[in-house]
């Protein structure tokens, strides 16, 4: 609805001796709850033996003292949170994915999107293979357990499955007896490895779930490596590093990420403040007060005050009794003028140029719709400062981006996005810039701004083929 | 808790034009609810594209209008009431089981336990294959699928399959344009088939799911015999009948089945007023009044007061009201003798020497409650009849009887038996009776009656290795 | 639905040690669910302390184990469970009725309807009284506690509001130390009291739910009889008996009350049986078989069985998963004959001259269906026999009885009746003997068969004066 | 927990034309849910039939489609939300109450608390009035019924009872026919009156649910003014304003307000912005940034940073997936150092000196841990200030803070707090300064800081009446 989605939020831990890890999964992904509202799960895994929770809904919604309390001590628990399409195929795909197989149990997490997984789907299918759900880790699932068949342990064998799986990929996984990390060797997506003060081993995909867990945040994992957690410690396998360029998506620092989140050694909140800072040198403008629009345009304002000079304001109240189950005003209702989640605070707006800063523009609509409460609050400029490059492609990676067809930088020039949203100027930030956002440029992936993508593109063929009707396909 | 539990019913229709098939199967499902009750689950298929819901619970639990109408028209839709253990691992075990393979998508509904499905399940494992669930029907669908790529139809591939799994099946399965039913060649579980005025196929586990939609009883499925519905009408594959002796299970007529439905010819009712008239010859004993322990005892009750002249009165009000919800009383509040689900008629059995029939015996702890309840009520005599043979061993194709260690039947004789649950004179039905409970001796089951095992008898390593600790195995 | 409703039953438990009273009234409520399933509640008190727990619903739906505990102990529980109208307006009317007032709190629990509440509650009205419920509960609290102010105890305050509030109440209430039960003066509806062998003190609408106790059933409480239980025991006011003609409802032995209940000393299974027997005297007939409707005829086909020495035959089978929650297929789904509740055993029935007992006729729309279901499982002949006379009036004293407009008998013959529902012949049971069913004539309401109120009639000016739009009324 | 808590936000609305009342309270009671999360109601009056939806939680738990849609439309509908203890005794007490009177109907919504309602409902009750809740609301509903007995119309009865009732008290009123608003004549708690621009007259607590359904603010009630909407239109009765002192709670400002709203002319957002200024005047320091506790100390730290011309940052992240369900942390959890509702941004804090800025402390617990996670996060000097004077009293008129006994303020010096809570210096708010918040002083109540009750305090014998057990009292 006129924002980007995050896919996933992954998180493991690893305790040599049994402990109540359902409960500290529980605060790991409810730090995490932002990358994933649809769904969650966590799998304990007490000594080889699997136990889960699993549900449609927030972290706060699936569990409840009762289940998490029947999940009981284990020694390795991982959980997942998830955003996805919604209706009945949902509850198959929940992750973690517990798949049995030749070596036992294994409980699967992942965050991103392969860019190949039709082509490795149709190879295992015509090998027998059946696929209980939609989703790509089953595929990953699959491919690690064809090689653990060959390989003598479940790292040697994510390594090996890491030679046939493309795309964006930051796992977690629990075999018996171990826990596993591993990250694509682009590094598309985050994850983030620390520990506890008593000897735990913890992998997240943002740190902000290390605070939670009170872990020390160690470093991030880096592009291809593997981590290994078990009764001897924990070890790293390098061996995939380096053999591909990063491509870090730069919407984490951007948009998804908790501005208390760390990664790749960088500061989320500082990168923001940064990319304020950059539109305030690249578009300076004589205002009032600088707003943001909340949440993620908060600390580009601060960053775009302090550059400027120009006073920081709180410019909205957001309403925060957020729920899946609030009812949304319909058009009709909505083009009275209401302000139901975001109310502009007239006493600040009313009489003032504003510089106003979001991180995005999509499809426009929302943005329309804001900008039209300040000019109603009595705005008398609107100087709007995108903390981000126009949109113009999809992603393969696990950021749900609506149809290019409907992208408004696919369709209008800067200025007739201007006056489709309705303010007196706009600036976006330059790709140039964004490559600089936490410090130097660290290598992110800028294809969704036109800046190529680093995989092969899946082919069409791929999506939707469930749910075609036979009488619409050529053979069956 | 003392009683035996069957552990499915199975559903499917077929129509040549799309219909509300969703709401169809939900009435059959309602019909044959006393099969499962733990689960339940419906399959739409519209032209190729499934939709499903499912859930933990009754089928007035698990369907609402608003999922129910969800699942739209379609040609084709199956069903399934399963119970199970309850427990975190259910979700996952729910049926129908949907699997995506290589030619399509794949929806199987299964009654019975296979006998090989350890054996199966590793060779498939050694192959690579993994596995969501832990139910013999996911390797059923593995076996399907793989045949599937040898073959040039579902059918043949269903039937292909049957050469390789052993023991208790009656499957329904729908493919993207066909639906299939088969029973296994012992025939241990039922399966019909019947047809509706407008030219609807239906398949189920038993004739009462046909009157619930308005359908005609044809016939039941042979043991061994395939059916396959689809656009050209139906036909049968008996290719695999006749080449394994008839065993099917006598408890789906002495206590599984409802009295309404009519199984391979028989009325359930008819057998279970037999059973009765076997036990006035068997057991006779003077008497002022016959009651049955409500529901299955009923039929019986009246059989042994229509042969034996003793008149037929109603013992005990059973309360109507159950739910899975209801919070039973502990030891301490039944000790008081308290009866909540069961309550005797004192007017009714004050005075009288009562015959009292059951259909089983399993541990006795039911029993003696029950009878307890009479003596409270003033009975002068309780001649207790079973209308089954002693249980002695487990059974392998579905039944879920208690270990036999806990069989009273095991641990102690007749007259043993009679003291330890508080009965003036106790009787059961003989073997040879039961093999003519419909009438002439069509092939029964007696397994758990210790009348030898059809296949062979599953190993001990098969069970429950999914939730043994590493710690407590050999090797990992 | 084509069928009587019964509006309550009632609770209550003295104890002069504080005990879990909360689960025994579970089980009470439990066993008096025939009386009320739309909604359930109970009040426990601990030394004047009042907790609760209601809802809508079933006893199994509105209970559980966490709100039940958090009841806790106490010496006095009173509960309630209520047949209602739907709606937004049901919250608000769950009984008991707790009010607060000058003396303290007081739990009541009311069985039957007034006739004169509305004149009572207009009076208190233009008292200042505010009423929060639409229920005569409310009005018989307020007259008690406006007789409170004057008397020197509870029980002088209920015996003074018996000379007020006219018509039918069974009443059990709480006040902060003491139970007391109170019975109107014509004695419409039933209230027993027992005892526990560990001395607590019991009221019920049944004897069934002492039973679920393992109370003993002492007596039923005299029409105009007030009970009154505390630390120092049990004692009776009588002061109000006698001066009015017993006048018990018969649909209480005929339909409403549990065949293991005792009412007024008489067996219920008994009358039902006595109905069977009287009709097969009245309306004898040469046949094959009697079968009852379930649950209510069932009895009363087993007494025309014995009369007559036609077998008695159990005819159909009910499904049992009953639920509020079922989805009940619509009218076009009905007319292809589809049995879903209730489904004729077709070898039973075949080819058999049938007599069919059930216990009313109200509009003749599901006698119609059931006799539908019997020739279509083919019957030669059905010879309905009803164990009540026919409807004409209606019930002001707490059954739910159709608008007089509706009911078949006040349209049609016999002759006509037996015609419309599509039976050879037809008979119902005469007044007389219904005057006779406990064994000799201690006192029935006749009204609803044409034989006289034993009250003045309410005027029609008390309906729904809340639910009238001011636009339709004459003033406000 | 560690705060105060509002008692409840009142909204109504009168439409002439029959429409979507429901609907357009639902948006305004979600803009208001900040004043009470416990439970929430709305009423939909249709030509004097009233229809209502009710229950505990949160509004979008509350109410959806389908109960909304079951109000229907209508010319009034009032609605609440309420803060209040858990428990069983909730379910009584949620607002709007309705009640049945001579006149017809009436739905009362009430925030604020009355300082006489023991001495009032002892007088009703001695008079025969029964109460089924334990709210002032239903004494102040008593009160006008009794009035209205006595007066020729609704707003002459709430005229006539606000010469009885004492405190605070904001009523929202639905009449058969008129909807009434009152505000207490010392004006403790807000509320306004607005018009949308198709004639509906509006009040509310706050101007923000004007905003949310696209209403003009007009201006707030004066204290003591009632406005009766009707279809002649508006119309103002200010007989009882100017007869008592302005005393309006500060806390409104400070705390439980919404920022966007503007109360008697002064908008929320300046009032906390004003705050930080004088902070900063009376408490000046050299720091490096200043931030602000979440969400309502985020504007005071603005003004702290403009006046001083420190910096202002974003300290915390605050998880904003907030939920009743959330199972908060046990005191072993976070004695570990972790942060899981609000995470300090160590890249922000980290080596410097820092002023951090709350509304309050109460016992001093919460800002212990917010300052502790500071210190963890590399703070080098943290400088505490306090948007409001220290508390001392409890509060007679609607807040609910907590036993003086625990408060902080009663048992410290300043200093000892500092060192208590371990902050290097603090400062807060003087009572001088707090009087003109708004820019002048305009009146405020100042009780809670030792300022002095503008009622007479009400006895302790007030409390928890009903829930003393009888072997504590004296006498029953």
């Amino acid at each position: 609805m006129g924002h980007l989605h995050e896919e996933c939020g992954v998180f493991g831990v690893y305790s040599r001796e049994a402990d109540d890890l359902a409960m500290m999964t529980y605060y790991a992904l409810y730090a995490l709850q932002h990358r994933g509202q649809e769904s969650a799960g966590i799998v304990v895994n007490d000594d080889g033996v699997f136990t889960y929770a699993k549900g449609e809904g927030l972290v706060s919604e699936v569990f409840h003292p009762k289940n998490l309390r029947s999940l009981g001590k284990g020694n390795i628990a991982v959980g997942h949170v998830r955003y996805a399409t919604t209706g009945a195929k949902l509850q198959q795909n929940i992750q973690p994915l517990i798949v049995n197989h030749h070596k036992g149990r294994m409980a699967l997490c992942h965050n991103g999107n392969l860019s190949n997984s039709y082509e490795l789907r149709t190879e295992l299918e015509e090998n027998g293979a059946i696929f209980h759900t939609t989703t790509d880790s089953e595929v990953i699932s699959y491919i690690i357990v064809r090689e653990r068949l060959k390989q003598d342990s479940i790292e040697k064998a994510v390594s090996a499955a890491m030679d046939v799986i493309e795309g964006a990929y930051s796992l977690v996984i629990s075999s018996p007896q171990k826990l596993i990390a591993a990250r694509d060797p682009h590094g598309f997506r985050p994850l983030c490895y620390g520990e506890t003060d008593d000897g735990k081993i913890v992998f997240a995909s943002e740190s902000c779930a290390l605070d939670a867990v009170g872990a020390k945040l160690v470093r991030d994992l880096l592009p291809g490596e593997i981590a290994v957690a078990d009764s001897s410690g924990i070890r790293f396998d390098t061996s995939k590093c380096g053999k591909k360029e990063k491509r870090f998506c730069v919407f984490e620092y951007i948009y998804f990420a908790r501005p208390d989140s760390v990664i790749d050694g960088a500061s989320v909140s500082r990168c923001r403040r940064n990319a304020g800072r950059f539109l305030a040198m690249q578009h300076p403008v004589k205002a009032d007060i600088v707003i943001g629009v909340p949440d993620s345009g908060l600390e580009a304002a601060i960053g775009y005050s302090q550059e400027s000079g120009i006073p920081y304001a709180i410019g909205f109240t957001k309403n925060k009794y957020i729920a899946r189950t609030f009812i949304s005003p319909d058009m009709e209702q909505r083009s009275q003028g209401v302000g139901i989640k975001l109310n502009p605070i007239r006493d600040v707006i009313a009489g003032k140029r504003v510089v106003l800063i979001d991180d995005s523009i999509v499809r426009g609509t929302t943005c329309r719709h804001i900008v039209g409460l300040l000019w109603q609050a009595g705005a008398k400029e609107i100087h709007f400062r995108v903390s981000a490059p126009p949109f113009i492609g999809p992603c393969y990676y696990g950021t749900d981006i609506d149809n290019p067809d409907v992208l408004i930088a696919n369709r209008m020039s800067i200025g007739e996005i201007a006056r489709e949203i309705g303010v007196t100027t706009l600036g976006y930030l330059s790709i140039e810039n964004v490559r600089l956002l936490s410090g130097e440029d660290t290598g992110f992936c800028t294809a969704c701004f036109g800046g190529g993508y680093p995989t092969a593109v899946p082919s069409d063929t791929a999506k939707n083929r469930f749910e075609t009707r036979i009488s619409e396909k050529k053979q069956v």
